[in-house]
């Protein structure tokens, strides 16, 4: 019933001190020291960082693309998620156009419910503006709690909308408290480049990069940006991945706008020759937007570093390569996108980031965890250590190195992009409201335990219990 | 000997929630709920923000300068400081070419004990670099926990550093841990424009800004950042004022450069049209770097709030008009540089920064205190509230409102620069280690209790107790 | 038979220097001294400037637009040209979609024939791109010396292309030798922005510009660019108006890609304010992009100085106060975008430009004339004075002052934006091919024997006579 | 007596066409067909190009430096020249503080004379500003003709001048309506990074490169620019070579200064890594500003294309590699500084900027003389090929092919940087005021037959009469 942490050393987006901390029940209820013992199961946690639960902003669980489903679910992503340190994440609900967009929320209660063994939440894709859609949007803020909207500017004749949709979304989620997402690249001209390829017999998995150079990322961030200055909105771009991106998200930050910039672990150690790699090996590294050229490495890291982005999303969209992957031979374009990455989002960061000397362990924190939930409304319920939170614990041992590999990882996925890299820190044990879920690395959590979480309003701060007070979702 | 503080708002660089604070003796213990109320005093702060001290990272107190000495000493400065929530201050040694830099310390050491309230430290000046010198840096370091040092780019022939001078500081602070710090003015064409001021009859006190244009500011804190980019070392620009500053560290920081910049309450609200104010009351606004063009202001919060810009300083160093400032009647030269700020710099960054909307309340509490306790070396000891930490608070009532005027003021100064300016919410009850300076807005603090403060090593944290390790100071 | 220019000083793109022009026929046959002058007529131009004839790259005339026709015809159009110094231009054909580009042709060649007193030729709207359009082109460049295609972002469900058309055309223009012109607006948001501006009672002549901000035009204009860019093709940016734009126009630049900007008279002297004029008199200042505030002239002069921009064009699209730009009262969406400039290019370049300090002469005739007949295929038949191109010459006043005035401009059009203005330098004679157009301020030309143009490729250089050895035009 | 030159391409600046040249004793009388061709001397250019002559802005000849001479002087360097095209060069004369400027003057007239075969003139060297040089600068204007000052950043305790001295000379330029100059890097920061490389046994030629990182010039680059802005002055930046001061120099020309730039052929088409060269070889390849990594190469290309540099100099200051460059084995630092440049400066620009594409016949004609024409107060009377210009003409074979190799080349030098290089196009013949002094690739010329040339003031063009006007000179 009570939980102390002893011994450990908190960590949060400003914060670093040894102290204990005091559990009751799901919450975190006081940080200091000579807490009393009686009835509690202690925890040691000596040579251990304490951090908030990571929060991943960008799932896409058994997502339907390109004919087939991403391979994990809400089962096998929540279970490998815990595994890496996240006890949140928020997933993409699809609409369908000229649907009703409960029909698309719906759906995904169904396919998260009685299998998430962590809290989970919605955004919501935004495939048309009219009168019925922007009719909806209030009632999906207020009985669902879905406060970002995700606008596709890629993905031609399939999810993507045009600069109207864009501005119009930008315009109501000013208005209505929301977030507006981005997938920022310039769909149309991928459109002619990917037709004029093909048309040459280039089809291998490489074409999928060159057909979706870095300048068409830049000019679709740089629009997106200017189109919130002038809506006097808020954006939130999703998997930067190349130097011309973040100087666009950069430049708009300078001006004070609300603009603000994701990448995900592929494009912080991976690039573009992977794709090249021989027997079809380089579709497992499709992700769009592509892998870059090396060099962008660095940028990204710089651009964490001094806050020109602010968050890490894994972008997780699995498939096996066989079978999956494979319905891209011969054509690059039927390659499914995405990949396996929830599990090693936060160790990659830490191992590469922390451990490297390229941010600080408060940044760290930040991206991992704190600014997601700050900006999609889940804080202060999520996202820290701090009396009254969620008690969503990781105790992280900075020593622990391991090397990845899809032999051992829990995905669903046959393969895993970071094979062979070796990572120093691991998350021990994880705690979601106050029960273990990991547990010594043992997975001790249950399915259906996780719960989807009603978000506040951009900008805004509620607490658990007023959020809990929002109208009451349908599913 | 035991106080709770219930029933408030915390708010730190990262959280904001509510709970209650346990302090014991000099330290916060925990942070929680329901603590042991037996045999403690219980501090109602219901409808009140929790901060961490202020800790002001720029002062000058009872400086010489220009012939006279600056006005506000330990005693009124620090007094000042605290009824304005400020708990730490930085103040700057300033040492003799040829001399032993014990020896200024050892000045300053004089000048502070016995007289300050609240919590202090020094900076160093450099101003020569030879062998002499750099054999005494680590014992600075070591002895007196001194780990920042200044450097002059403007007063020819008086502070005035050439490159080589900054550029070798730049090399050593990177070796021994130190932090650079800059004034950033181009002093060899002020030289030259103030001759020339002065030579065509221009005497009044306009005639500071425009000698002192921001093309020269700008074009020495790209210069400076350049040079730190060499170095590989690190670098904090003081007392911002202008756009042309601003970019420059922006595109500094953007490269994953070390170049921190911090700006003051004096150039986000004052303008350049206030030194043209009649019967030679524009003096009251002379700064180096001058009060800009009003529409930099904008930049500087947009800086604060994107991250271009860290801190916030008060750069005190404050001369009555009568008699002080009147120096410079025919001579603009003459004026002695600087204001009476230090009891309202937080004051100022709260009212037009947090109540405005143009930057968060964690980002006030970062900038005005938990910043430069990392920056400097004082964290975790300062610029939170967390566990383990000295109990440096501010109870802060968002909602009371006043008007600025030396008629009620607590700086020795005759005047105050931001005269007659309304703003909202104010430091009610400070409290400096555990016990109250100001308690409901009156000086219940002792002269002499503040203590000198050896500081870590860019970088590094170190606890109180091993900050008190180091070696024992001369003084 | 043979005329002999003696006295004047010859400025070109790059020289100045006093030397006699003879002329045979049409064209220019010798420059120096010590010509033989039995059987020519005299030209005495001393202390005149002799440059060659302005080329305006971008002319309406005779154009349908909202429901009206543009008011300067092939007849009063050239003939206002001739007056201000231009013996060529070039007007856009628009074309409808679906149906022959011939069709287009054909009815502007219709329009021009038997009017034109000047020499003239065409650019060719492309509003799509498929297998039929494809085909066209070559034709379209080999028959009628059309080497230059205008592309649209604005104008939604009217002109506007969207970017797939835009990057196909950049590449089929690099394969055939073309320059792409765009109108770089975002068409997507202005239609919203009018929208609603019109949903609010925004109906007054400043909702022009107010609905139409330079952000859009700077997204569009880097937009374009950058495709470009990833084109490897050429681009020309037409009537440029802001900072914003020239700013992407410069970036590309700086990257060595073949990015050119136009800006007009009208952005270089007017500004936003002249939309408020009271009466609905701002409807005359209505183009497309609207007039900016003012600090923008400041930055297209230094961007005209320092090569940014390399041209003028008027725009020349004029209407009527009475009947015409009261389409839109109560409704500014209905006001014909474009106004009368075409007499008055050259002045006001010269004036405001040469006079007042801000570029030299010699870019005065580059940005005038030279550089539109190299980038338009025509030089160096057209844009110089040297041996061998045609003689279109203009003997040029350079102390001459007048007051631009409706009352006495040679423009149909019934009022003249820059009304009252003074300038300095006038066209006293103009030449088109050896002949007087404009004599002593009096025109003495003939409708009609302007001819039709065909232009070269982009890149390429042809005389004249291989010029007119391309296939015969239809009509 | 009289010269005709037949059936050539004459490329100016702006222009490109078919004419025959007409020359009269050592002007260019007319530019045309059908001169009479009685008493004259025709010479056929059929499919040559007909060039002004190559201005080779930046030379130092027969110059002191390190404790040596540089090898060419006024007769190889001129013979050289002429053979590579360049029919006029400027030369630096260096000062010495507390000394009459004239003295330097006179020294240079000294070495010149009776030995220059092509014209020739001044720059002068400014190593202090004081009010006995400031009343010595109107007479060197008036009395030489020499209207370009320079001042060194760098090469500290030699010739570095402080920003204030380098402030009083913009100042001063302004006023007199001369040019100023600046060798733009930051002598403090190498003084220390030489000394430091020294201490640690570092003394290759590569660390000559190493000690002298870009930034260092980038820095400079940018102090000098916004000094000249805020002295609204003139400047000409020499010698740049890389992309952080070419960015520097466009920043400031948007702006709409008065800046300009001057790249060298080494930094075109040679790199840092030449300086790798084992057995002391890399020391042929020390300049200063040094090599620069190969990829600034393109962007020095696109800035020249761009107009974001304007000139291009030799900076000729050649030496043995026997005997001379060896004076630096064992200390890079007494590497004297330098190289033989001016032979193949034209053909390398042609080759490497024509041929390839990279910048237009008119760019290159402006690059290689115009500009400098104009810059310097040179023009109409050099730079260009116009009726009344000295007939200073190359007659160039654009289809020639040669190899360069110190054992063929024409400077004094024992060896040549570009040693094995193929270039395309060479020059013929070159006349030097209407007299052969290369015909058919054969020097003809006569030594002191080059004429020492008075300059106009910076921003005036000033006749060939009109400069022989100027107080005769005392040499």
């Amino acid at each position: 019933m009570k939980k102390i942490i002893k011994n450990g050393t908190i960590v949060t987006a400003a914060d670093m001190y040894k102290a204990d901390v005091l559990i009751k029940g799901e919450k975190i209820i006081s940080i200091g020291k000579d807490f009393d013992e009686n009835d509690a199961e202690i925890i040691d946690a000596e040579g251990k960082y304490i951090f908030p639960g990571g929060i991943d902003p960008h799932t896409h669980l058994e997502m339907p693309f390109g004919g087939t489903v991403s391979k994990d679910d809400f089962e096998t992503g929540t279970i490998a998620a815990a595994f890496g340190g996240t006890t949140t994440l928020i997933d993409f609900c699809l609409t369908d156009k000229g649907k009703p967009l409960q029909n698309a929320i719906d759906t995904w209660h169904a396919k998260s419910k009685d299998k998430a063994v962590i809290d989970y939440s919605f955004h919501l894709m935004i495939g048309e503006i009219n009168d019925e859609v922007l009719r909806q949007l209030p009632q999906v803020i207020e009985n669902e709690g879905i406060t970002s909207f995700k606008v596709f500017m890629a993905y031609k004749n399939v999810f993507q909308a045009d600069d109207e949709t864009l501005f119009r979304t930008l315009v109501a989620a000013k208005e209505l408290g929301a977030l507006v997402m981005v997938h920022a690249e310039n769909g149309d001209v991928i459109e002619y480049l990917t037709e004029k390829a093909l048309a040459e017999g280039k089809t291998d998995p490489i074409y999928h990069a060159l057909t979706r150079p870095p300048e068409l990322e830049g000019e679709a961030t740089g629009r997106a940006a200017k189109l919130t200055g002038l809506a006097d909105s808020q954006l939130y771009v999703v998997h930067v991945s190349c130097s011309e991106a973040v100087k666009q998200i950069a430049e708009a930050r300078s001006k004070g706008l609300n603009v603000w910039g994701e990448t995900c672990p592929q494009y912080l150690v991976l690039d573009q020759s992977y794709l090249e790699r021989p027997n079809f090996e380089g579709a497992k590294y499709v992700w769009s937007p592509p892998l870059r050229e090396k060099w962008n490495q660095e940028v990204l890291w710089n651009a964490l570093k001094s806050g020109e982005l602010q968050t890490l999303g894994s972008d997780q969209c699995s498939f096996d390569f066989k079978g999956q992957k494979e319905l891209g031979l011969g054509d690059f374009t039927k390659i499914p996108n995405g990949g396996p990455i929830i599990e090693d989002r936060v160790s990659i960061l830490f191992s590469e980031g922390v451990e490297k000397g390229r941010i600080t362990l408060n940044q760290f924190v930040d991206i991992m965890s704190t600014r997601s939930a700050k900006l999609f409304g889940l804080y202060p319920q999520k996202g820290t250590i701090a009396a009254g939170s969620d008690a969503d614990v990781v105790i992280f041992d900075p020593d622990a190195e391991r090397v990845i590999s899809a032999e051992n990882h829990h995905m669903a996925a046959d393969y895993n992009p970071f094979e062979g890299m070796k990572v120093k820190g691991e998350a021990v044990s994880v705690l979601s409201r106050g029960e273990f879920v990991i547990k010594d690395k043992e997975f001790v959590g249950k399915l259906g335990k996780g719960k989807y979480i009603k978000r506040a309003r951009y900008g805004t701060q509620l607490s658990r219990e007023e959020r809990e007070n929002l109208q009451p979702s349908k599913s």
